[in-house]
């Protein structure tokens, strides 16, 4: 990576993330409307500083494709919405019953357990209708989305693998279950971040269906492995959540069972492997290599 | 209304709830599918013997447009979809707590706090994917009923209704909140139901939109005070859940505010209202007729 792209980068993620920012604010009703206290909660809940990996990669591989960021920022904000619901139910006390999140109270430590439930509730239909009445996209468009990214939130995606991640605590799983497990909790979600820019680009040739899939498999993956890898390494103030929590909770995660080094190894096996996958967009892609590069080297 | 109309009602309504069932069915996964315990949960809380009065409005509604019943499997699968995941949140401890619904421990009591919150969560996209992923629907028509049905789950809809009734616990709240907090809690959901057709109808007039929309408001909160009714006059065996539970949590219900002879008044004057919507559709809205009289009179 030379120097002036990756200033360029860091640039164009600002703007992106400002752009994602902006776009949630515009979705979310004002804190002010009744039910009030919903509608604080769900704005606690969204706007918190997250890092927007997703919606990045919904606009980095919008960018290799050509797709119009008007249109991108649908599946970025449905996807971020989707993505911050499923981290306000995590944290309830009937699941991981985590204080912090981001170096802030949890939703349920801030309002109470009832308010966040439902504020995460309403988050999902909200990601829904952006993406139903979004005026950047056709018919066909909205519904493709609305179908890639309800599929990858359901028991096939997301919240199947919450199920089996709790299901999970205090057992060793295989390789093969483990990356079941991650494929679905984390990955099916970025999966269809990284997707979601193929619905919108036109007539689209297989080989680019392919290696877009690929590639969004292999950095899920890795992002999930770096997040685990964190959770051991970092520390509470970096990462905004508790260090070694899921150590504490018998979590089954990579460094857990199959030890810090051959975690490390396997994530950056996965990088390469993504790199390959992208070898097929030629120039195109230096954003989304640039990206994975981020997701693989980040320290929270 | 006279005996062969009655019972022809009885027979279409039987008719109607065993054809969703039979979609309910299908587009829940298999209970062996992994991760098992999720779908075996998510099946338990939409295949209980619930009443199914959304799809019966949903159909009723179509049958007065002239929709076909293929396209009307749509809506009334995905909203009696979300109708049981609001059950599901509703009845979890940091909510209503309840431990029976319909006569069967609730999700929660039968499996666990987690499993409740997840399979919950696993059905709101279900119900979004079976929209965008019906082959009897066109785009356009995916689209506008992701939009209603969507916006009616939201902040602005069903869980704005759920927020605002866990916050009156104990207050004494006007008529025109109290009918707002009904319009959004269960109105929203049921207006969806006899609104979805409109959306599947071709060009629709004007007045019938306007028809159906009057009639949906109405029944709705007829259906709303007839529960609270229900709570205080019903006993646990026949409504399937510990009568005068509304009572005992200091809930904000029409009786427990204005008192049961008002209840029933205004229950009756809402029935005669939405009857006069009906009007506009002639002979074509009898199914809708008999419904709405059968939400008034129904005893669970």
């Amino acid at each position: 990576m030379i120097e002036s792209d990756s200033e360029d980068f860091v640039r164009r993620m600002g703007t992106y993330t400002d752009r994602t920012e902006r776009c949630l604010d515009r979705v979310l009703r004002p804190a002010d409307k009744v039910p009030a206290r919903l509608h604080e909660a769900m704005r606690y809940a969204v706007l918190n500083g997250g890092k927007r990996i997703r919606p990045l990669l919904v606009y980095a591989a919008g960018a290799c494709l050509g797709v119009a960021p008007e249109k991108l920022d649908v599946p970025a904000t449905a996807i971020e919405l989707l993505h911050a619901f499923s981290l306000v139910h995590d944290d309830l006390p009937a699941m991981d019953d985590d204080d912090l999140r981001r170096g802030q109270p949890t939703v349920h430590r801030k309002f109470d357990e009832a308010t966040a439930i439902l504020a995460a509730d309403a988050l999902q239909p909200l990601a829904f209708h952006t993406i139903a009445a979004a005026v950047a996209l056709d018919d066909t468009e909205s519904r493709q989305l609305t179908k890639l990214i309800a599929d990858a939130c359901g028991s096939r995606g997301m919240t199947g693998g919450q199920a089996i991640d709790l299901a999970s605590e205090g057992k060793n799983l295989s390789i093969d279950e483990l990356t079941e497990m991650h494929g679905l909790k984390t990955g099916a979600l970025i999966r269809a971040a990284a997707m979601s820019p193929c619905y919108l680009a036109g007539d689209l040739c297989e080989s680019y269906w392919t290696a877009m899939d690929g590639f969004s498999r292999d950095i899920g993956l890795a992002f999930q492995i770096r997040d685990d890898i964190l959770d051991v390494t970092g520390q509470t103030d970096v990462i905004g959540k508790p260090a070694g929590s899921d150590q504490s909770m018998n979590k089954a995660t990579w460094p857990a069972i199959f030890g810090m080094d051959e975690s490390v190894r396997r994530c950056d096996e996965l990088l390469a492997a993504s790199m390959q996958h992208l070898d097929t967009f030629g120039l195109q892609a230096e954003p989304l290599r640039l990206l994975a590069h981020f997701i693989v080297s980040r320290r929270r």
